[in-house]
């Protein structure tokens, strides 16, 4: 078994808390407003799943090999691993006001939870405070400095870390090139959504590859090559977590379109209300079926009945199955990318393997 | 004269150049869309006055002494000089997201610009593009991506620098408390802006420290210690940078509300249509002439008699010169804070004045 061990999860949890604690206690000293932001933050990193730390950590144990050391301090792996779940909340954040969301996973986003503070200070208080009423300005502005502030904790975590010199910048290389690439992802996702431009299939799996593959599944796959000293695995490792990270993606549209709530806490309406442009609707829009999906697609006020309806018509035109076909190409390759290489240890094989059978797991 | 030469500033200029164009080439990389947006914002960041490189480079000079030599390479204080303008650029990014502002020195800022490339963009090719007509949501959430490239640019800047291992890991805790000082006073700028909490002179005061004096004046300043390995003075300079900071938004007010535009390119009109929380405002707030002050502070179809006559009031109950008493204060603290310090280099002293007066002529 490759997985790490809930000792190294601990670990992370240990890193992310103190870093959280540590910057709790400075910004405290900026006053109650801050104090207050900062610890909203700190609850809703606190309650991540710690997706990415855990792909980093299991493959520093699958690199490491025999010997049980990876070349680098535990301690130091633990905080690098934590950087990366402040740099996932620091791209939520931002996400959440650039797609203007209140909620996620079912909870209110630190946005949706500044606004409703606001409101019954509003109410405890009296007509004096708030009175101009721009509450959401002022939560979705609070998102934006916070999410400046965790995406630059990220980077001090790594260029702090007591690691040997060369090692450290590459992780920041690795870094610096992740945030650039899901920068990119984000602004073409946007450009999409707002009818800037018209995507084709192949610029919607470019966009998904962009904004998640690069930082969910290359960053920790790439940044445990660097820690183990086997950049010479860097190369396979870096087109396995593409080809994952995409089907991961792909897999993410056919559940936010088909799946059960219940099952994986997204809202089954939002993204058929808000017409985003996945794979599947690039697949549909070569269908003979377009004509009528285009109808309700992006309607704001479609029922649940109208939903289904449109379900119907993506699944019977041939999106449906034909993004179902992708994600198995796409994680079919992911394993062949380590698997064709001599180089690449069994273990990162078997690890790879866990990844894959985690999405399996995730679509039933 | 304790001023950098044409020199020095040129060495900023050419550090900022190549880190922009390195950044650009990585950018091209990504794709048509990524590489427009960066290139936007090597030309936003190009037009800049360097002020925040040049008060650092200012005090490395005065601190450096009869040697010459500050025990830091130049090429790599050049680069960390240019690392505020980039910081600086970022902030604007932001700011201008958080304050609705397309305009900025009375050209399009990159928001302006996004979306007047896509109106025009949206003419050339017809209504197929564009039709959802979030042009102004495509370009916003452009600048807030943007302004996460710049800030982590920034960082990178500092992380990297070719340095003594000390001095570097001193100037990252530097930049992380100015960034965490600066986010809190913007936070409460907002706070103040959207009626959440009601300032009095005092909380606006320490707003604007935080907001403008950490990153502008502090941060240079403190820099130039580390860097010349001079942290025995780092808390006069601390204080004096506090002081001049909080001259220079005072200033910054009285030059919205009363000054000729012609001469510092502000909207005359749009601090008071916007209700503007500022020490001016403040003060005012507990005056008689209040109840009038406030019938048309913040009304958005302020006709310019109408802000004269507001102009007028402010005038007339004494919040303008108690504004102008306040700077002259904060100008006289900020010498102080160097002169009574037995160890400040009589340079450190001569090159505040030369800041000092700059400011001086700026109210003029």
């Amino acid at each position: 078994m490759a997985g790490p061990s809930m000792h190294d999860l601990d670990a992370v949890r240990r890193a992310l808390a103190e870093v959280m604690m540590a910057g709790a206690r400075r910004a405290a000293a900026q006053g109650a407003e801050m104090a207050e932001l900062w610890d909203l933050a700190a609850e809703g990193i606190g309650g991540g799943k710690l997706e990415r730390p855990r792909i980093l950590l299991e493959m520093v144990r699958a690199l490491t090999g025999a010997s049980g050391s990876c070349g680098s301090d535990e301690t130091q792996v633990a905080r690098i691993a934590a950087a990366l779940e402040v740099l996932h909340y620091a791209f939520l954040l931002h996400d959440d006001v650039i797609d203007e969301d209140l909620i996620r996973r079912g909870r209110n986003n630190l946005i949706g939870e500044l606004l409703e503070r606001a409101r019954s200070r509003d109410g405890a208080s009296g007509p004096a405070v708030g009175t101009r009423g721009d509450a959401l300005h002022w939560a979705r502005s609070a998102a934006i400095l916070m999410g400046d502030l965790m995406l630059t904790t990220a980077h001090l975590l790594i260029a702090r870390a007591d690691i040997e010199a060369p090692r450290r910048a590459a992780l920041l290389d690795l870094l610096e090139e992740a945030t650039l690439t899901t920068v990119s992802g984000e602004h073409l996702d946007v450009s999409f959504a707002d009818g800037i431009s018209v995507p084709d299939v192949a610029m919607v799996c470019d966009m998904a590859c962009r904004k998640t593959a690069a930082y969910t599944f290359e960053l920790p796959l790439r940044m445990a090559a660097v820690l183990t000293g086997r950049t010479d695995v860097d190369g396979p490792l870096h087109r396995a977590g593409r080809h994952l990270g995409l089907a991961y993606q792909l897999q993410d549209d056919l559940l936010s379109a088909f799946g059960d709530p219940a099952d994986h806490g997204k809202d089954s309406l939002s993204d058929l209300r808000e017409g985003k442009q996945t794979v599947l609707v690039a697949i549909a829009r070569s269908r003979p079926a377009w004509a009528a999906i285009r109808e309700d697609l992006g309607r704001a006020d479609l029922t649940p009945p109208e939903a289904d309806a449109l379900r119907g018509l993506l699944a019977e035109c041939g999106a449906r199955a034909e993004v179902e076909r992708l994600i198995a190409t796409e994680i079919h390759e992911a394993r062949a990318a380590l698997e064709d290489e001599d180089r690449v240890p069994r273990a990162a094989v078997a690890t790879m393997d866990d990844l894959i059978g985690r999405l399996d797991r995730r679509v039933a």
